[in-house]
């Protein structure tokens, strides 16, 4: 899945700035790729990039409108069609994260075969994926995994890609879910794929590359959580990643939206997902531990991540409060 | 997905046995569904079923013409079109595990309206699925895991729910792939299922249940299978199983068509099945191992089930050639 940029972001009338996660994503881990923002005159949320409509974005060189916001449910509101209609009528494509396909917006499909524009909705599976096979691939791979669902895989890996590329080392981050894939222009929406090619579809997204080359791979799920465990296990072992790091809220006490699911200890966490990526590659190695300790204070999280440290033996680091160097030298001192 | 039984099959112009498991399937455990079998001249296999054309199937009772062949590639030929609309016309459903959509053949959509028949295709992922959650549910479940695909899991799920159900306990066969679906009549194809919702389909496959009601689960794939082993892992965790029956072929020396991959060690796969289990269900045990001896003598038969129940420390079988007692037995003193 190829995106077209660089992108106007729209962010309709939106006004919680929670629902705009993707357009900050964007923003924040993309700005080179960011031209402006378009909003309708409801909108309380503010990226602080230049206002502009599509026809003055597409004369500024912008490729594709980038629906920036996610609102609870998922759908596109029926007021946006104006808008969207609008975009593909100044040239632009359209980027879409929701639940909503693009398609069912009325006449959006017949405008943009008149305008020669893609219709982009990024939760639709590829086609043709191949199954997975654990040939070992050439190049290196760093997977980010996690005790739990959404506590910071994606910022994670964004941080190291952006490390080790400021090294001047080569590295991609790889995405894996919708907002990784609008951040990095192109991935595999991982939680819409069939069952039998989630191994597959990652084998494919990591091809091989140079032997000094890192593929910073977004992780996904749990192995500990109930529902998404098996979309983790087969990321794990389509990935064959030389290096992992675990990801670890320390304030969280069981799975997100699972009271009776326990939050697993860090060190059984860690060995689990060692013994699973040994399937495929039996060097792999934990590298570092992140925490997402927004919840804490800056005493609590000193101590969190010096625990975090003493318990797996590798460096820690919380990707929006610390350093990433000591992380990236034991990754390179493999 | 519910099929209407009983089933007409239909075995078109196969000249292969091998290519007819799904007929040979559904006679083998679900004779009282095969009213008889509708084959075209140039037919050469036999399942000693009552030669019957769908008007006559329909009359004796049939409720659908089941496409009991599977020919390499899963293409529905075009010379099979007259065959399905004529049954169509006698009002049988027709149910199909073919990659071919039904849909795509000419004039059955239409057909099928006006006769008020249903066209099934069993490889289609059913809608609207759960997102697994682990909570406990009542009843009992048994579920049949391999160190392999395709060596036996299916057939030791339907040989020990014929065995509790002869000894009067109350006992479904659950099934996960297209074979099983026919036999049973309905299930989930879990490999055509979209990956966050693995284990959430087998939560609704297996729903609670009396107390001493056991659910008799196909497994599908294995935890040591690069492809599919997500698959596997969200099968585990959904069906929450109190017992497990290990499968495995002792002649195979590495993974189905991966020689790249070594065939797990029984002691080391039992191991990970029962710790991947606990993560939804903490009183999970091993009762029993499978083997598929078809490529062994009597001798050798023997002293693999007699090695497979000295290393694992449960009763063996293998499903085609001995008595299940010793697993049942086990299983019911747990």
């Amino acid at each position: 899945m190829l995106l077209g940029k660089p992108y106007l972001i729209f962010l309709g009338d939106v006004v919680d700035a929670v629902a705009a996660k993707t357009g900050f994503g964007a923003r924040d881990w993309a700005p080179q790729d960011c031209l402006g923002q378009w909003r309708m005159p409801e909108c309380r949320v503010n990226l602080g990039l230049p206002e502009m409509g599509p026809v003055a974005a597409a004369a500024n060189g912008a490729r594709s409108l980038l629906i920036g916001i996610a609102p609870p449910g998922g759908r596109i509101p029926e007021a946006w069609g104006p808008a969207l209609r609008e975009a593909v009528e100044a040239g632009l494509n359209i980027i879409s994260g929701m639940h909503t396909r693009l398609e069912d917006i009325e006449g959006l499909v017949t405008l943009a075969g008149r305008h020669k524009v893609r219709l982009i909705n990024v939760r639709s599976p590829p086609k043709d994926l191949p199954i997975g096979t654990g040939v070992k691939r050439t190049g290196k791979r760093l997977l980010t995994v996690g005790t739990d669902c959404a506590l910071g895989k994606k910022y994670t890996a964004l941080t190291i890609a952006k490390a080790l590329q400021l090294r001047g080392i080569a590295a991609d981050f790889r995405a894996t879910g919708q907002t990784g894939i609008i951040i990095a222009g192109s991935g595999v929406p991982l939680d819409c794929v069939v069952a039998d090619f989630i191994s597959g579809a990652i084998e494919q997204l990591t091809p091989e590359a140079s032997a000094d080359h890192w593929d910073v791979i977004e992780g996904q799920g749990s192995l500990f959580h109930p529902g998404y465990a098996g979309v983790t296990l087969g990321l794990v072992h389509g990935a064959q990643p030389d290096a992992l790091i675990l990801c670890h809220d320390p304030t969280r006490k069981h799975i997100l939206n699972n009271p009776h699911m326990p939050m697993p200890a860090l060190k059984l966490a860690a060995a689990r997902y060692l013994e699973a990526a040994q399937l495929t590659n039996s060097n792999v190695k934990l590298v570092g531990v992140s925490l997402n300790t927004s919840a804490l204070s800056q005493a609590e999280c000193e101590r969190a991540l010096s625990q975090a440290e003493h318990e797996l033996g590798v460096p820690s680091f919380d990707p929006l409060k610390t350093s990433a160097e000591a992380v990236i030298g034991n990754l390179l001192a493999q």
